[in-house]
C-alpha cells in the first residue's frame, strides 16, 4: 500500500513510517519541523537524541531498501504545495499526524492558542480540499484524541450514538466537551472531517487516541537513526513519559491535583498496531469511521504508583509529589469509554504490558538521555496554568 | 450600559449600534471592513448605498448626541490591539459580530474556506483571552447560527439537553451537524466559548440566529447615513433579501432544489430586539447561555411564494425558477427547534409581519437600489457549488 504520512518527523510519525515499511508498505512523508522548534521554545530537547531528517532518510533506506520521499511543507500555511506531493506519491492512504498535540502549549497565551487552532484546524481543512480534488479515493487516517470527549457522566461510544429525545430517534455525533484549546482543535477537526465525509464522500477514519507512552517498537531495530523523540517538558511530554524522565534526573513524579483523573492510555507499539489495522481495513467512501484507540484506562495516581514501583525495582530513588493542579478539570468523575472497533479488526489490548514497557523506557532514557535531562530539568515542573496565572 | 460592538460596520452591526443608542446605551465599535472588500471580490455591491464610516460616525453623532468611538482592527490577526479598546471603552457587554457569515463563500475554494474559519474561529479565540484578561465581568453576546444544528431527526433544544444513555443521565451540548465550513466555524466558536465559560467563568450568550431579512428599523429614522447594507450576491445575500432583489431587476426568484428545506427566519427589527433583550438581561459569570433566535420557520418554497405574492400586489412581474441545488443538503427533513429563552425574556414573535416586511423591502430597494442591482445582476445566479464543480 502507498501511504503518505503528514507529520512524519514526530513522536508517532517516525516510528509509524518505519513500522509500515517493515510491514512492506511504501511510505513517503511531509513535515514542517515545527515540533523541533516548539520544544526548543519550551527550553527543552528530546531526551532520546533524534536524528535530523537527512540521517533519518539514510537510516530508512538502509533498513527498508528504498528511498523515503520527503517534503518540508507547512500544510496549514501552504495548501498549494500539497497537490504536487499527492501527484508524486499517489497514496492509497494519507495518515494525518501534522498537528500540535499539546494541551498546555495551547493554554499558554493568546498567541499559542491561536497558533495551535490555526495549525491544526486549517491544516486539516486544507488536506480535506486536497483529498477531494486530487485523491478522492485515498483513505484519510486522522489522529483525534480521547480528550475530545471530556468526562461526561455517561458511557462514551465511538463517535456516534443513537439517542431518543422527546419520543423521536436519531443517530448523532456524541457531544464533545474538551478540556483545552488543543483538545478543542481536534473537536473542530472531527466536525470538519465528518462534514467532508458526508458532503464529498471522503473515506476517513478518525482515531480518538488515548495518551501514548513508550520509546520502542520492533521496527526501530538497533539503528539509532530509527529511534523516535521523547519529550519531557510540561508542554510536549505526555504523562508517563514525563514521569519516567522525572525519576531519571532525580526529580519528583508530579501528580496534578488528586490524581483521580482517569484517562485512556496505550503504548507506542499498540498505537502503531492500531493505525496499521485501520490502514489495512480502510473506511468506505463517505464513511466517517470513529475508533476509540486505547489499551486501558488508568488514573494518574495509578500511573504514578506504577512508575514508582518499577523505578524502585530498578534500584532508582523515585518520589511522588502531589501538586496543585495547573489545569482546570474534574478530578473525580465517571469514565467508561467503548473500545470495540479496533478490537473487531484484531487489536488485542492487555493490561500486563505496562510495567514491562515502563522498565524498557527507563533503560532507554538512562542509556540515551540522562545528560540531556539534567541539562533541562527546569522544564519538568508545570508553569502554564489553565486560569492564565503564572508561576514566579 | 456601555456596549462595544465588534463588526459594527456590518448588516447587523450598524443597525444594532443605532438601535442601542436610541435606547440610551453608550455604543462604541470595531470593524476590519473586510465585508466591503469581500462583496467587491464577489463582483457585487450593496443594493442600498451604505455610507462610509466617517459619514456613519457623523450621522450617529447627529442623531444620538455623542461621538461614536471606532477602531479599525482585524481581531483575528491582531489580538494585541484589543486590550487598548477595552481599556478605553470599559464595556459592560461586548457584542461579537466580527465574523464572515457566508456559507457559499466558505465553500468557494480552499483559500476561502481557510480564511472564513481563521477569521471566525481565531477572532473569537482572541476575544475570549481578551475578556479573561481585560474585561472578566463583561457579558459576551455572540452571534451563532441556527445552521450549527443542521437538520437532525429530533427536536432541537437551546444548546444543551438532558439525555439518558445506557441507564445513566447527563446534560450535554446538543450534537451539531452543520452544512458548510462557515456554519462549522460557528460550531467551533460555540465549543471554544463553552470551554471558556466553564474554565474562565466568562459570561456568554450564544445566539443561534435564524436567517435575517429586511432593510429597516425605527432607529434609522430618515437619515441615509443610518441605513444598513443590503447584499444580494450569492455569497452575502441571504435568501429573502436576494429574492426581493431578483424581482426588482427582473430576474427570476431562484429556489434551490425542491425548496422544501425549512429554516428559522426573523426580520432585522426582531434581531435587534432579541439582541437588546439578551444584553439587558445578561448571562451570569460562568454561564454559557444559548438562545435559539428566530421568529418563525418557513420552507424556501413558502418564502418564494410569499415574495412572489407581495410583488404581484405591488404591480411587479415576479417569476419563480426551481434550479438544481448548488448545496449538498437534505431537502426533505424534520425541523422543530425550540425558541423559549428569548420569549421568556419578553420577545413576542409573530407570523403576521412577513408580508409587510417584504413590502417595505421592495419600497427601499426600488427607491435606492434598482440602478445598483442592474449593474450587478450577473451575481444573482449561484456559481459556487458544494461539490467543488463550477459553472461555465
Amino acid at each position: 500500500m502507498k501511504i503518505l504520512i503528514l507529520g512524519i518527523d514526530g513522536y508517532l510519525g517516525w516510528p509509524l513510517a518505519n513500522h509500515l515499511a517493515s510491514e512492506g508498505h511504501t511510505v513517503s512523508g511531509v513535515d514542517s519541523f515545527y515540533r523541533r522548534d516548539k520544544v526548543r521554545e519550551m527550553g527543552s530537547a528530546s531526551a532520546i537524541p533524534e536524528a535530523g531528517m537527512p540521517r533519518r532518510k539514510a537510516g530508512f533506506e538502509r533498513n527498508w531498501g528504498y528511498p523515503l520521499s520527503f517534503w518540508q511543507i507547512d500544510i496549514a500555511s501552504a495548501p498549494d504545495q500539497l497537490p504536487n506531493v499527492i501527484e508524486r506519491t499517489e497514496p492509497d492512504a494519507i495518515v494525518h499526524l501534522a498537528e500540535c498535540p499539546s494541551a498546555p502549549y495551547s493554554m499558554k497565551d493568546v498567541w499559542s492558542a491561536g497558533w495551535v487552532q490555526f495549525n491544526n484546524v486549517i491544516g486539516t481543512l486544507n488536506l480535506l480540499f486536497t483529498i477531494r480534488d486530487y485523491a478522492p479515493d485515498a483513505h484519510l487516517l486522522k489522529l483525534g484524541t480521547m480528550g475530545e470527549y471530556g468526562t461526561p457522566n455517561i458511557d462514551i461510544p465511538e463517535g456516534y450514538f443513537e439517542i431518543e429525545y422527546r419520543g423521536r430517534k436519531d443517530t448523532l455525533p456524541f457531544p464533545k466537551q474538551a478540556g483545552s484549546f488543543y483538545h478543542l482543535s481536534k473537536v473542530h477537526d472531527t466536525n470538519n472531517i465528518a462534514f467532508a465525509c458526508r458532503t464529498w464522500q471522503i473515506a476517513a477514519t478518525d482515531l480518538m487516541q488515548g495518551v501514548v507512552y513508550g520509546t520502542r517498537i520492533d521496527a526501530m531495530r538497533d539503528d539509532p537513526r530509527l529511534l523516535t523523540r521523547l519529550d519531557f517538558d510540561e508542554a510536549f511530554g505526555t504523562v508517563i513519559n514525563r514521569f519516567v524522565c522525572q525519576v531519571v534526573c532525580g526529580e519528583p513524579i508530579t501528580v496534578y491535583g488528586s490524581g483521580n483523573q482517569r484517562r485512556g492510555f496505550l503504548p507506542l507499539r499498540d498505537s502503531m498496531e492500531c493505525m496499521t489495522l485501520a490502514l489495512e481495513n480502510p473506511a468506505e467512501r463517505g464513511e466517517h469511521r470513529v475508533f476509540n484507540q486505547f489499551e486501558w484506562t488508568y488514573s494518574i495516581k495509578d500511573l504514578a504508583d506504577t512508575v514508582h514501583r518499577v523505578a524502585l525495582n530498578l534500584g532508582l530513588s523515585p518520589r511522588v509529589l502531589y501538586i496543585e493542579n495547573p489545569r482546570i478539570e474534574a478530578e473525580e468523575h465517571y469514565y467508561d469509554p467503548d473500545r470495540n472497533g479496533l478490537v473487531d479488526l484484531g487489536y488485542v489490548p492487555g493490561i500486563d504490558g505496562l510495567d514491562a514497557e515502563i522498565e524498557m523506557m527507563f533503560e532507554d532514557v538512562i542509556e540515551h538521555g540522562t545528560r540531556i535531562l539534567n541539562q533541562h530539568r527546569d522544564v519538568l515542573m508545570p508553569k502554564i496554568k489553565w486560569d492564565g496565572s503564572h508561576d514566579g
